[in-house]
């Protein structure tokens, strides 16, 4: 089994401030524990995270790499957990660009030393900050020097839509090292992000979660189609993490229509954006819709969009809305229990993930 | 049959003009045929009309009763057509309040006389000024005495979603009035609003299009729903119009499984939301996904929503993406048809609608 989402935090943050520029390192201690990254407008009302993630000892979940062994690799026997950036992906959304630079680069030293050094099954994505993309690109080569990080970490609140050609230089540097881009819903709204939703800040946690999320992903995937960047770059690949996949038939459906209708609009696309889908993006389980006993009509709408071979699993540890790989296993009709949990995770990240059997 | 999305715009803007408050009325005609209005980022890049609907001597399709009797009314022996403003839904979206509602004013009057007196088919939804909610609720008030108006619009561009508390009076004069709220998509991004889509602006009229519509609607519906719109306010309704529908089952699904997880976020919110939706919200069908073969299971996705009785027809004239309604019939589910086509709608605009089969 590969789990494509597994979250790490800081645990001692004397420890991490070590791993940030020295020019810069008195900045970032002084800010606390927030590293000065913009805040959050909502929380989740009861707590972020898995209760019984809590290591204790006023650390933050997800910091412990025996609670990941022991929550995580062990008991579901993972050959591969990705390890995503938790708040730090908020580098990219700090209005001073240096600082995020700063911040990235520190967090990839620090996952590749802390964690990737600590368990053969662990990889990572890279984190890197948006703002400054040429800056964003230097940190993907120099980074992607390290063989476990497998991806480069987007987050879903941005400025502007990943197709926008001021990103090229992400794209180019991240095809020209062959790691997909994987955009993780976070950060929708804040710091220089634009409001989530689209049609001004929400109100609650709940209104965020639902569609904050939802939207940017929806947008970062239409905008990086409608730009053609996956005919620009040959065989870039893109994986879009907690966004949710239900709405994915109805949106495609009304983007191939527009499609027709506007080719004028957008004459470099030149195939239905459901095929660069099918071939170019996947998109993570986690929080897959519960359905209220609908579930066979989740499969057949998922099916009509390229499923089983688009899903990769995602746990979302530690967060509060985890998904159980056992129970995930038993919900998924069982033709495609092989494809989502190991072999899509298998394909889309290639030799980096050392697997024998990919 | 009803079809409850049928623009109109301004043939003669001196005509037009004259409506406006004699004290700014000089401003607006030296704002020339956009009075004023926030500028659009997108347009169709082959003109936002169907082409056979052009008026010609220079008027905008949409100008001409004549033309509206012809190819809509008469055509299609609709029962009723309702009016809903084309570019002056951008009242809300201007920084100066006080011409956002001496424009939405003007608008109502203008309808009423040149429009709702030509036809007795006719109805119309009211502009009002969503910047300045006491001010629109006022107008609300005075516009409703012309029982000819059926509705309260609003454009799906916005500050912020419509569940927010500032725009209370808008909902209590709406309810008090026993007027639905219509939320029409348009504006998102422009002007006052929030960048349409939650990743920042998109490039494209197609992906504005595509999911700047989409989302505004959805992130609307969420807030009403999420801020218990629907039980401060018993027996009020809303019409989202061109937002799209085949994105509802997944969308709904998640807002239904975070309200049972969140449910201390929203503690007043104390029926599932998608049963909220069952009883107090409808969708116009234009544009009605195009699925490649996928009817069937469109149908089964709006089943589990609500369909059909969550639907009401609407054609979207004299716009490029205009439903045919005589297509819509053949295509939709034979058992849906007079539900959607007529009998939704029906009940939802009550007697104003003036039909006797109510």
């Amino acid at each position: 089994m590969i789990d494509c989402d597994i979250h790490v935090n800081i645990g001692d943050l004397d420890e991490f401030v070590g791993y940030i520029d020295p020019a810069q390192r008195d900045w970032f201690r002084a800010q606390g524990p927030g590293l000065g990254m913009p805040g959050y407008d909502f929380t989740h009302p009861g707590g972020w995270f898995r209760a019984d993630a809590d290591p204790g000892r006023h650390l933050l979940p997800g910091s412990s790499l025996e609670a990941v062994q022991a929550q995580v690799l062990d008991t579901y026997d993972v050959a591969a957990g990705i390890l995503n950036s938790d708040d730090t992906i908020l580098a990219s959304l700090m209005c001073n660009p240096y600082r995020g630079a700063a911040l990235a680069s520190a967090w990839n030293d620090w996952v590749s030393e802390r964690w990737l050094d600590g368990d053969a099954r662990l990889r990572a994505t890279m984190v890197v900050a948006a703002q400054d993309p040429l800056a964003a690109a230097a940190e993907i080569r120099r980074v992607a020097a390290d063989d476990r990080f497998v991806g480069v970490l987007l987050p879903g609140g941005s400025e502007r839509p990943y197709g926008e050609p001021r990103y090229l230089p992400i794209l180019q540097a991240a095809h020209e090292c062959g790691l997909p881009l994987v955009v993780h819903t976070g950060g929708d709204g804040m710091g220089l992000a634009a409001p989530s939703g689209g049609a001004g800040k929400p109100s609650f946690y709940i209104e965020w979660h639902t569609l904050g999320s939802a939207c940017s992903v929806m947008s970062h995937l239409v905008s990086l189609i409608c730009h053609g960047s996956f005919d620009r770059f040959p065989g870039l690949r893109a994986l879009f993490i907690e966004g949710g996949v239900a709405w994915l038939p109805g949106i495609m459906w009304r983007l191939d229509t527009n499609w027709r209708g506007l080719r004028d609009d957008v004459p470099w696309v030149r195939r239905l954006p459901s095929e660069v889908v099918r071939e170019s993006v996947r998109f993570s389980t986690q929080p897959l819709e519960h359905t209220d006993g609908h579930d066979e009509l989740l499969w057949e709408m998922l099916a009509a969009v390229g499923a089983p071979e688009i899903l990769v699993f995602s746990s979302d540890y530690p967060h509060w809305d985890f998904d159980d790989p056992s129970f995930m296993l038993k919900r998924l009709p069982a033709a495609w229990r092989e494809a989502v949990m190991h072999r899509n995770a298998a394909e889309l990240f290639g030799a980096r993930l050392g697997l024998v059997h990919v």
